[in-house]
């Protein structure tokens, strides 16, 4: 699924199998696979690798994976509600050496009060927030700039 | 294992499964199970679904496909200690249009302070809790009488 | 005004008897008048005393009226807005024998802040709230089930 | 008492009985009589009503009272040290669709620290602070002007 | 009811009226009456008057009318629960001269947090907390010794 | 730009340049030039100077001429967004002599959170909100009444 | 120098060896030999031991050794500043038998904050705070009536 | 300076006139002329203007101009230290309808605490951290994007 | 894999299958298979099970399953960053009987502020941390010390 | 009373005098001397001196005549009630080469809150709590390991 | 204005050329005049600048001028208000490298509780607060030492 | 050890006895006695006192006895880690009337978040710190040119 020149792991947390069903006003009308199959087409010569789970567990697992499995250059973490409270998720990130860069698809800032602390953002090499799908091209170009 | 006039979902979460074995003058002597019987002794014509997790994650898949399923009419969630913190599975509540009605078999707000905030609760319709066994019943009550 | 077999008492507290004329895509639209005649409807065999007060004082007054009288069997209370820092009305639920349980017409926990804390709760016996007016309906049943 | 034009409401709270008694450098050294007389020289082509209470309850009655009588054109409140902690008064307020304006006699900013709060401020149309007795002036002047 | 030489008020506030029947592991099996008793058998030369309210704005009345009636000599007041949110009895307690000393039956600081707050404290003569009904008589005689 | 008899300062802070093209629902259409026209409208008897900065310190140097010119008889005086943070206009309120009064146009207290602090208003004379561009008329004529 | 019938220890801590020359608007003109005179003539039949440290140290193993003495009958302890912070002082009362009076000259509850939290408060059997040198007259008369 | 499709402005706060001679370990050691140098470079079809203000007013200017000129397409904005309190820049954003894109060059996230609040993240389109040199090109990608 | 004698299980949490890989300055360079192997050739004569899980639901359900299958004599937990937020570990810690003592490998306490919280050692009989793999071997000899 | 090999310190805090005295339920029956004598029994082979100081400065005193004595290997130390607020203690902790293990009888976690803040914790090289004597034995047998 | 040897900076903030007209039981009754020629008068070998603002963007501006200009050798600076939330102003001295002085005329520990908090005293090399006048002199007598 | 004219006490505080073997990054090379024979190689028309204690009541009774013998005209006080909690050694200072100075060697605002409250700055004459040893001779200064 990944070429010789590595691969770019877009990971997306709970609940984001649900986009484009909910909340459209605030997550867009986009369905994941929309995302994904959109950002295919803008990195043609990029290898992405897409992932999604609603457990803590198995992001954790995935991040060790991508961290170590030698062939992965970067990571593109949507960590949906876990981004605020998961120091699980935060101590993998730093555990491991490939970058991670979080998203957001919604302006987090200006939504409930305990979306404004990030408790992955301080491990992360950097954050792109509230330009709806945008936000992944963003960080994959972002990833790809830093390589 | 539901009828054509759809199904409540009994969703139960971390260490509920212990019930009738953990702290009795607390949570009282009945089992899960025992509790489940009683509920079908006592709604003959309703359909019910029972589930339990200790994972984070398995009760937020099961709050997605009981929300898009067509055939969930509503849900009953005690969802243990995640209550006091789980944004998560609070944002796969907000995701779904089906009502979930929150209960706790103890006063929660009697007892440690970290039990009295309810990080779920703004998203249910509505809140149960105190009554023991008691308070799943009068959640389903309270949804039957919403539809 | 009351049976042999005794009485349950329903308590509304402070602006709650504008009920109908207030906020009514919180509140509803029924007035109390009109709650209250819903459930001498739905609690037949079921003595009910309804009372509203505006006055800390006089909530405290009936609370240990009917917390002494003998024919009191049980509580519901709705004490608006001293719900949220009347320790006077949690300490007279909490000196007097005959449970207590708490109601809210509307969900408090998604309104402002102030409102998701409630003083009275860990004295009472339970609490439902978010339910319209049925909440009043389940919480006379939860009463009666206690008996 | 008031004409047919309707009247306006000014309603005193707790301990403003005491006016001119009470610490006079804080306070001033005039009556509330005198304060309302000076008002009723000021305003002759207005109809006002005055009064005081010392008790919660008798305050919010009062609201409600003047808010659906269909006569009370507006309401000047000093609601005293209620106003720092009484959400039924606020909920008074906000049940009502009469303009009602905050008044404090003194600069409540510049006091002890519990009174930099006030509870009531967010459902009133306006405050007016710190003036002495020409606060009350003031807030019936913006209320005929906002008429 | 008092003499030429002038009284001191004895004045309980919320659900002081309940004494003996309520928790008597922390408030003792006196009954306000009995202890009223005992203070007048204590102190046969001084002129005692007797008042208790639930109601805050009945408190500040009687604390107003004390102040103000030149008879009253000092007051010992048991503000019950409003000793921890109710500004409005500070204020009336600051705006008279009458002395005025603040008395707790039980140990409040070894209760729940919130009893720990005294919101009258600062603005009473002194305080005496936790010698259960003897906390009466102790006032008093430190009131006589004051004047 | 003034008579001998002295004139009054009205001040205005950040963003008021923009009134009429920013947020209208808050803080109405008229626009900055539009309010001032109506003070002169208003006040043909008192000598009126208008100033308006973005910058905190221009504000500062502003209240310094003001106070020390010895014309100057009172300022009215909107400091837009500094009202919730810049002591440094606060101590500039505090070390002249000229009286200050606080304005705005909207309801500070009926916004985002950090609009319900005001460092200026304790060091200011009196404090009038929420009646929009009424709000800079009633502060003169409190000024005016003052002097 | 104590009784057959056992004695009363009158423990003080930091500072108060500087009583009479020490802020006399708060903490009078008597020093604390005049205290402790006066406290004898009008005790004689009691007998009394006083103690004055400035070390925590000291003041701990004053207390144990009252504590397992089989002597002492009370202990009236002005803790000065340690009241606010001495956890360890805290533990030495709570693991003594013998009953602690916590006494302070002043009012703690009206001046600078960080006087209005005692942490010895909740360990000792009643406090008595405010009346100046009468606080120890009325704690010994406190403990010798529990006694 | 600009071209008839509109630019887009690109505004630095304080202290970032030192980029290059400032902390290079955390903010690099190109200049801010090297970085702006880069840009043009990036986006040749693109009309980028560039400012650079240490002065809060001076920037509140510059977004007004920007805002209200009727060229400006989006506004890149780093405002520096006043990222964390200037609630007036926060409003100058918000009284725009251009759209502003907030960067910084470092990760804010995992600096001193004061850094992880931004006062202007919720007025703002969007946030870009941690990317160095290159926030500033995705930040005008996205802008870009955005039109 | 245990014998008649009962084991002792070792768990541990989130990231901690990384040791010897993952920030070698705190956490060592020792494996976890290095330490358990230590532990296996320090401790012949007790049975040990090891299992390690990132999900915060297996780490339930291995507490379960070895707190009620009979066997298990006692738990060596090592909650990685779960120790911080996860009150579902505590509750099912709080469920069972086997003692469970708490481990960490490095000083949480002079690390980010973060870890200076436990919500799992309330419920735990006591915790041993810092000593490096150590903290292991000393935990199992307090478990064997307590049999 | 040290042999050529060096000694360990076991220095105990305030009220450690009193063990078997105090709280048997939380602190056990035996003596201080109880468990020194246990730990020569247990540790023949390990030269150990005991100390215990109430105040302060004596324990500040033996940890730096340890420090610099060049004989003294490690430290054992409970700081009783000190552990929660002496950042002197802290002080000296970190001014010395020798390392210190911090123990407590109890488990800190589960009793008052002002006891799960420990200010010696971070500066310690480790912590060993809730074992009751045993922590003594865990944490020599831990310094042991260290050296 | 400056030597060969280099010069010192004498740089005062908001508020501060007023002193003298300012609060002069605070701030003395030195004008800033009297005050920089008494430092002329006492340091004559040494080459003083003084500089005044009430601008924190011109503050900046100095900062950044004396810290690259190769002349200046260490700066005195009284921020006033500023000291307690300009982290722009902090951001300046932290990214030159001429040693910072923090001066306060007054005890700002004892004065309103908001100025007890300074911002930019962790990047100052030290700070000199409460001598009046005298601060500055021993400032800059601080900086002689250091270079 | 004093002369006719008076003296200058300088005392120090815990752990400063070790100064020149603790942290010397922060605290410099010098010893105590470096520093004290420096203090006095530079006042030979002062008299000095130096002493220094680890115990908090030798310092309380050293403030008396300086405060009190009518020959000390002033103190320099490092109160150590005292400083950030010791309320019975600013009881101490505020009683005396001889002016006390606080010192600290090194920039405490810039170390651990503790350090950065002093609860003695508020009752002493002015503070200075983070000049390392020099902070000492400019105290010294300051003091002389009070007097």
């Amino acid at each position: 699924m990944k070429s010789d020149g590595g691969y770019i792991l877009v990971l997306n947390g709970p609940n984001l199998n649900l986009l484009g069903r909910r909340k459209p006003e605030i997550y867009g009308t986009l369905s994941l696979e929309d995302i994904n199959d959109g950002l295919c087409a803008c990195f043609g010569d990029a290898q992405l690798v897409f992932e999604q789970y609603n457990s803590e567990g198995e992001i954790i697992d995935s991040l060790h994976h991508a961290g170590f499995d030698g062939d992965c250059r970067g990571i593109v973490l949507n960590a949906g509600a876990y981004t605020h409270y998961s120091y699980a998720i935060a101590d993998a990130i730093e555990a491991i050496e490939v970058p991670v860069v979080e998203v957001h698809i919604s302006n987090i800032a200006s939504r409930e009060s305990f979306r404004s602390t990030s408790v992955i953002a301080p491990v992360c090499r950097g954050s792109i927030t509230g330009f709806g799908a945008d936000s992944y091209r963003l960080a994959i170009d972002a990833l790809l700039n830093l390589l």
